[in-house]
């Protein structure tokens, strides 16, 4: 007896058969005799056309009636599941994320949860009530509607799973679990039992795409025991926790990659101690993210500086530069197509030397260039060539023994 | 200089193209030098897609579930419609019924507004901006989400120009205003320019269609000035207004019909004290509506009942009645279908007798036989055969020379 949070994400509930196998699974969760709070995201598209039709009306619609338009897709959601839930004869009740207690920030589009005010909410639990929550939604001080941003649904899981002192938070999705790599590429790809947070938030980070990293943060903050689980498969998931103890002594846990990255050069920097941070400030004011960061002196009074940035935004991002050439001071930019990170995560590599060294050689063995490189306690990442990605992953995945299964499945 | 609340419903917001066009009528009252409140309704057919998902989750959905369902219909709305008034270079603001203060009994599906709480609108009216607030939706004491039930926009524009203290309250229409008689079927048919709340309300409740009934009792007694006018032309529309001086002399103002009528009889009832109160609350508590009723009293023991029910709840009515037999002690039940209703309505009948004669004795000439009739202070019903319908509103509109001009257009 205990309280679970459940999560479907948007394409869990994309239509009525799959709001109604949620349902099921719902029901499932509270035979066992556990109180369950269930959020859910908008359903599959819903959110794209609500998107097409605001684009319609305005070039750039405000960000405060965007959020005021896209909040009508949970609001949708929960109200279908919740019948769903009482023609089945279960007692259900819905809340949208402002009746729920969800309070934000006062920023549209974006906004962060300050705290959860939980009276409602307990009360209709304690009612024996299954209680279905919109995702990605709340209000502000000033009663003002606000969403999330990207991977919304998940932190209002994991966040009213914080806020309920829940048993455990459970991130429904469309696949089984973590893997140690992707699996649409890697064929030997294997479930995880379980991982940290920080491993988790460095793969969520480096693009594994199952949970976002957001959700992550918040769930090794206020130790949240999430498992993410398929919505269709009754098959175990992935336990995200403090400790991993079943599979500890694996070096290396998993390997996220992404390709269409581009690496920008900017060549002939005055190496002064402002021109970082005067770079990277001025893409940040212009809502550029920057990956990957290198910098290398050449000589005593010029520098280097390169970074990698998704390929969509190469072109904005030297625009950028150029127009700001005379502040930045610099000599030329060289731009490189084309490119794809291919990182190793696992915990054990603090207490192991010789990782990143083991992954370069097992890259150059398969020669592949490395042209970025970036560590972190429990990461390497490695910039290639986009042709070679698949290639480094299938490498990395057999050299570091990932498809083995070195510990008992639970 | 003043406030006026306009109300558009949901064919005037049916698309893109119409909620463009809704924001050149609001853009163009606010020119004026107006401060404007806009209330909307959902988008044409959208409220008719989400019920058909609802009815896909449960036979018979839970009333609080559909609010929470359709209410997303107009916070779609309210926000493409604040996005074109922003794009069009307007400060604009939208909001759901509960931001609005929009308090309502606890009732769902079909509640009345108990309260506006206005400082949040008066704040931003007075910092210049459009209020754009969605209509057909409020909130109970509990944070609930409600709905107004049929006409619950028109409802919720009168209440707020009642709250705020409008000067009017536009309601923008497929129509150019309330009409003699309805233009589809009678080709003199004539645009009032004026008409009284009572006179409205007779109209509204025989079908006449363009203003639901509640909103116009609520008009009547706030004393909210109401103008009934087309959303696509530029032209005046209808007054509705405590006198109508322009146009007071006539004495039927209106002509209403309503064709698929049934009229049931139950004969041989014993003509006892509580025989008409027990009848009616049993067809009542079977969520049947009643229209016209009439008692005749055939000898001292036995009596007969009539009443008019739309042709779609006969069978219904039929099988309550069966069900009751032994309770209503009744001999038979008699029916007759392909019914009409039609109706003249004038405040000027009070002082006027021999309205209802003229009415009967043109009917008459036209060789039409009365089946049933009805009067009030201000309009005299006859149910007549549906084949005579259209040929009895062409004659009493002659009759009365309702396509006559009285008075000067404004």
């Amino acid at each position: 007896m205990g309280l679970i949070v459940q999560k479907f994400g948007g394409t869990s509930v994309g239509s009525v058969e799959k709001i109604l196998n949620v349902s099921n699974r719902v029901i499932e969760e509270k035979q066992r005799g556990n109180d369950v709070v269930v959020v859910v995201s908008a359903m599959g598209k819903s959110t794209d056309s609500l998107v097409a039709l605001a684009r319609e009306m305005a070039k750039q619609p405000s960000q405060r009636e965007m959020d005021m338009l896209l909040t009508t897709g949970e609001q949708v959601t929960i109200s279908l599941l919740t019948m769903a839930l009482q023609e089945k004869g279960y007692h259900a009740v819905s809340f949208t994320g402002w009746q729920a207690g969800i309070q934000t920030e006062s920023i549209y589009g974006n906004a962060r949860i300050t705290h959860i005010e939980t009276t409602k909410l307990k009360k209709h639990l304690k009612e024996g009530k299954i209680v279905v929550v919109a995702g990605f939604q709340g209000i502000t001080d000033e009663g003002e509607i606000t969403t999330l941003g990207r991977g919304g649904s998940d932190t209002t899981a994991v966040a009213l799973a914080a806020a309920l002192r829940a048993n455990k938070c459970d991130i429904y999705t469309d696949v089984p679990g973590v893997f140690t790599t992707d699996p649409r590429y890697v064929n030997t790809a294997r479930k995880l039992d379980g991982i940290s947070y920080d491993e988790m938030l460095e793969l969520a980070n480096l693009g594994a795409g199952v949970l976002h990293p957001r959700a992550v943060e918040f769930a090794k903050n206020y130790e949240v025991t999430l498992e993410v689980r398929s919505s269709t498969e009754l098959t175990a998931g992935t336990l995200i926790e403090e400790e991993s103890p079943m599979e500890q002594n694996l070096i290396v846990r998993g390997i996220a990659f992404e390709d269409q990255m581009t690496r920008v050069t900017v060549c002939g920097l005055s190496s002064g101690l402002t021109t970082l941070s005067t770079i990277f400030t001025t893409l940040a004011n212009e809502n550029i993210n920057v990956d990957i960061i290198i910098q290398s002196v050449t000589n005593t009074s010029e520098t280097s500086i390169s970074f990698s940035v998704k390929t969509e935004c190469c072109s904005r991002t030297v625009k950028v530069l150029e127009k700001y050439k005379d502040v930045l001071n610099y000599k030329q930019i060289e731009t490189e197509n084309c490119l794809a990170k291919v990182s190793i995560v696992g915990s054990g590599m603090i207490s192991n030397p010789g990782v990143a060294a083991k992954m370069f050689a097992v890259l150059a063995d398969n020669n592949i260039q490395v042209k970025m490189v970036s560590t972190s306690e429990i990461k390497v990442s490695t910039v290639i060539h986009e042709n070679d990605m698949v290639k480094a992953v299938e490498a990395l995945h057999d050299a570091f023994e990932l498809s083995k299964i070195t510990v008992e499945s639970k």
